[in-house]
This record gives C-alpha cells, sequence and structure tokens, in this order.
C-alpha cells in the first residue's frame, strides 16, 4: 500500500505540526522548582519525532467547525501531553517494557525507571494546567477538562492498557469470538477514548452544535478503531526500522491482535470500512471537513 | 509529647472525616469500561486507612471564608486523590521501595507493579474529573484546577519527589547548611505545595477575598513545612506500629532529613515556632479559623 495523500493535505498537516511543535516546545519550560532531569526527561518523551496525530485531530475538528487553530491549539497541545505519558508509562518494565519508541531509547533507557515514573506523571499534570490556565472561557475550559480527564482515566485510556494486560495474560484460553469482542473494547478505551476526545474538544472550542459534536464523535470512533487495526497490520508487516520500535512482539507476545483474530484480508477489510463510514459520518460538517476526511484515508494506508 | 486537642476539635474532624470518606468511595465507583482489578486497587490504596489532612484543610479553609462543606467537598475529595496516587508512585520499587503503608501492604505489593502504575494514573484523571465536573461555577472551578496540576505536577509535587530522590542519591557529598537549604526546598515541593493548594481551593470556593487567600497561603506554607519536620522526627523516633510504615528507613537510606541535617532538639523548636507563624497568619480571618488553627497545634504535636 502506498502512501499517496493530495498534496494540499500533507503541506497543510506539515504546517500544523510544526505549529503544535513549537507550542509543545513552549508549554514544556520549567521554573528551576523542577530538577533539570526531571524536565529533561518530560521534554526528551514528548518533543522527540511523532505524528502529533491526537493535537492535529483537535485543531482540524475545531476547523471543521468554524473554529481558529490559535483558540484550539492549547487543548491539541495538552492531549499530546497525555500521549506522551501514557507512551512513558506504558513502555515501563512493569508494563509492556519497551527499550525503543519513535526510533529511539524509550525513556526510562535514556533516564532511569523512577524519572520515567516522575515524568510520565508531570505530564499528566501539566496538560490539565495547561487547559485550565490557558483555554477559554471558563466554560469550555471545564468542558474540555472533564472530557480529557474521562478519555484518559480508568474508564478510558488506563482501563484500555489495563484491559490490554489481563487479555495478554488470559489469551490462551478465550475463544476467537470473544477475542474480537474484547480486542474492540480494549481499542475503543486505549486509543479510541483520546480520538474521540480530540475531536469533541476541537468541536467545543469551536462551538460546535450538538449535531456537530455527533458527527466528530462518529469520525472519531470509527477512525480510531481503524487506526489501531492498522497498529496491529503494521506490527504483523512492517520493519522495525519504519515502525521506530521493536515489531511482531504481540505475535511474540501470544498478545491478542486483530490479524490473530480474524486474520489479515479481514483485517484490512474492516480498516477500509471503518475509514469509510468515520468520513461519511461528517456528512453534517459539509467540505469544512475535507482535512479530516483525508487525514482518514492517510490513517488507513500509513506504513509507520 | 502527648496528643490532647480540645474536645470540640476532635469531634468535628471526626464528623468531616466521615464526610470526605463517603464521598470518597461514591466517587470511586466505576463503569464497566473500567477493569474489575483496576478499580479494586485504586479502591484499596484510597478508601483505606488515613488521616484525610488534605481534604479536611480545603474544607476548613472553605469554612473559615464563610463557605459551605458541601460546595468544597469535589475539591477535597479531589485533593485526596491526588495524594493517594503520589503514595502509590512513590512507594514503587523503581522510587522508595516501600511494602508497608498505613499498616498494609502497598499497592503494589497488594496487587502488582502495572496495576500500581495504572492505578496512580487513573486516580489522578479522576481528580482531575472530580472538579471539572462537580464544582461550580465555571470559573471557579477553572481556578481551582490550574490550582490544584500545578502543585501536583513538575514544579510542585512530582518535582519535591524528584528532588528527593536525586538528594538521597547526593547526600554525603553535600554540606549541612547546604542540606539544610536544599531540604526545605524539598519538602516546599513535596508537602507544601498540596497544604497551600488544598488551602487555596477551599478560600477560592468560599470567594475568599485576596487578603484571605494569602492568609491561608502563609498558613498552610508554615504548616506544611512543620509537618514535614514532624514526620521526620517520627521516622526517628516512631515505631513503626504506631506509624503503620517503615520507620528509621531514612536514616538507612542515607536520606537527608532535618533531625539528620540540625539535630532533635532544634527540629522540635522549628516545628514549634513554623506552627506559632501558621496561626499568626490566620489573624485576618478571626476566630472562623479556630478550627484551622486547632488543626496545626494537633499536628504538631502528632505522633502518628
Amino acid at each position: 500500500m502506498a502512501v499517496s495523500p493530495p498534496m494540499a493535505f500533507t503541506e497543510r498537516a506539515e504546517q500544523l505540526r510544526d505549529e503544535i511543535n513549537q507550542a509543545l516546545a513552549t508549554q514544556l519550560r520549567f521554573s528551576d522548582n523542577c530538577p533539570a532531569p526531571l524536565a529533561e526527561a518530560v521534554r526528551y518523551a514528548t518533543l522527540g519525532p511523532g505524528k502529533r496525530l491526537r493535537p492535529m485531530l483537535v485543531l482540524l475538528a475545531s476547523e471543521s467547525c468554524g473554529g481558529s487553530v490559535a483558540r484550539a491549539l492549547p487543548a491539541a497541545v495538552a492531549i499530546e501531553m497525555v500521549h506522551a505519558y501514557s507512551l512513558i508509562h506504558d513502555d515501563l518494565p512493569a508494563m509492556d517494557d519497551d527499550d525503543l519508541r519513535r526510533g529511539r531509547p524509550t525513556c526510562h533507557r535514556a533516564f532511569d525507571e523512577a524519572t520515567a515514573i516522575l515524568a510520565g506523571d508531570a505530564l499528566l499534570s501539566r496538560a490539565f494546567e495547561l487547559i485550565a490556565s490557558q483555554l477559554g472561557p471558563a466554560d469550555v475550559a471545564v468542558a474540555c477538562l472533564s472530557i480529557l480527564a474521562q478519555a484518559a482515566g480508568a474508564e478510558g485510556m488506563v482501563g484500555g492498557q489495563m484491559q490490554d494486560l489481563l487479555a495478554t495474560a488470559t489469551y490462551e484460553e478465550s475463544e476467537n469470538a470473544h477475542c474480537e469482542q474484547r480486542l474492540e473494547s480494549i481499542h475503543r478505551c486505549k486509543t479510541g477514548a483520546l480520538f474521540v476526545a480530540a475531536l469533541r474538544m476541537g468541536g467545543l472550542v469551536a462551538s460546535a452544535s450538538a449535531e456537530e459534536l455527533a458527527a466528530l464523535t462518529a469520525y472519531g470512533e470509527n477512525v480510531g478503531l481503524a487506526f489501531q487495526i492498522v497498529d496491529d497490520l503494521l506490527d504483523v508487516g512492517g520493519s522495525e526500522d519504519q515502525m521506530g520500535k521493536r515489531v511482531q512482539k504481540d505475535d511474540s507476545q501470544g498478545k491478542l491482535t486483530f490479524p490473530g483474530a480474524v486474520g489479515v484480508a479481514e483485517s484490512k477489510a474492516r480498516v477500509a470500512a471503518l475509514i469509510q463510514q468515520g468520513c461519511d459520518a461528517l456528512g453534517p460538517l459539509g467540505s469544512r471537513a475535507d482535512c479530516l476526511r483525508e487525514l482518514a484515508a492517510y490513517l488507513g494506508e500509513r506504513n509507520s
């Protein structure tokens, strides 16, 4: 599968990524109260290479509802911080025990375990601080904080990671149909919740209507699941060079994956169908949501 | 030192503790999206025995500025969640490596490391979610979220824990005068920041004036530091039975402590002076702050 999104979209994405990276770097400056190694670890884990997908969803969702990039930027930066914190903690020896992330040593490898745990903790608090102090008006900030906190927590991303760990431990005893259901539940929590939160925050910042928010939510649910199935497919067929992290580890760890549960061909068919459903859901937003449509197509075809 | 606070205060404290415990239990019910072992670990680590000191500071600060307990309760419960999360992560093998907390196995001992890391993460998000969704009006919620997030993060509690780990590693090379300064900085961040945040949130919920907020802040800074010096003294002189956690470990780990740096007698003198200064700072609040004064006296004399 070759990646060939229209030029206009890739340029726009590059532009947004630059804005996000600049804002991230600005928001990760700390006062002298923060010990230097902690600040370094936080910046190392967050400012390295990355797709900046979740913040881009915030910004594009805001635009698709007539809002500005500038107003949505604090929410975008905050969700990338939450994502970065989750990667640091997921990579820890007690969890997925990974040495490589985005082509570089993971945070606990580059620093140490204690520093990595604290760097993740610091990022999560910073994300909430950022929205509380820089996103206005207050009622929108509170709504965004509530969405982000719920998506990040025990009933969202953290719960998904826990489900994932439990599923790996008990995988062999389960049946296939049950596996599929379980996989969808894991992905919905672990990845989908933050995707949907990104889109809803973008919509809220732009004063989206209930209909627009529902459209963004449906898009996020479908595209979020597609993104995760592609991740599973890349783990089977991608190279470590392309991915910047260990591949084929899911299989070697006996981990539950979509290709493992329903096969590669069926997994690819699901991705295509989910991307289509996600784009269809954007109907109420008209052509203003074209960038979100192109992003979805790109995510369905990505190779890293 | 015998503990003999006036009866009225201990009764009031007991009453508030009951309200806090009930609200905590209510706020730690999760939907089916949260895997059962994660919910159990969160509840185990939070609902066990505890002084509930920080939430009590929120409630008493609110009362001292003419506010109600009911309105301040979400902020009170949230700060106890932040405290509980910090204890779970601080106890981890990569950090302080403790097996005992509040007289019971620590979270990673009762469950496992991965579950403990995630339980801490879940609690931090839940704390912010709670304030965002249940504390009103929106401008007060945003102000409280900003205060709590900053106090919990890299320039507050998390930074203090990092300073503490770094100080332990380099203790022997430092000089005494330098040690003292460093200790104060650690304690100001690690404990003081959350004390001050508790008091300021209580004040904000009660629409406190700038003068009242300044009084609460000064009280928090002084009493927070006194609390931590007492902790160091108890580690030297307390028993494991009284404390419900390992004692004399600071000394055995070569950890920086106040008795170690300035001696036991001088440490006790500091505690008394700080408690006095804290109570003096409450002047502008008049007799409505009597419970805070009594709480300070109690903290100066506690033996567990």
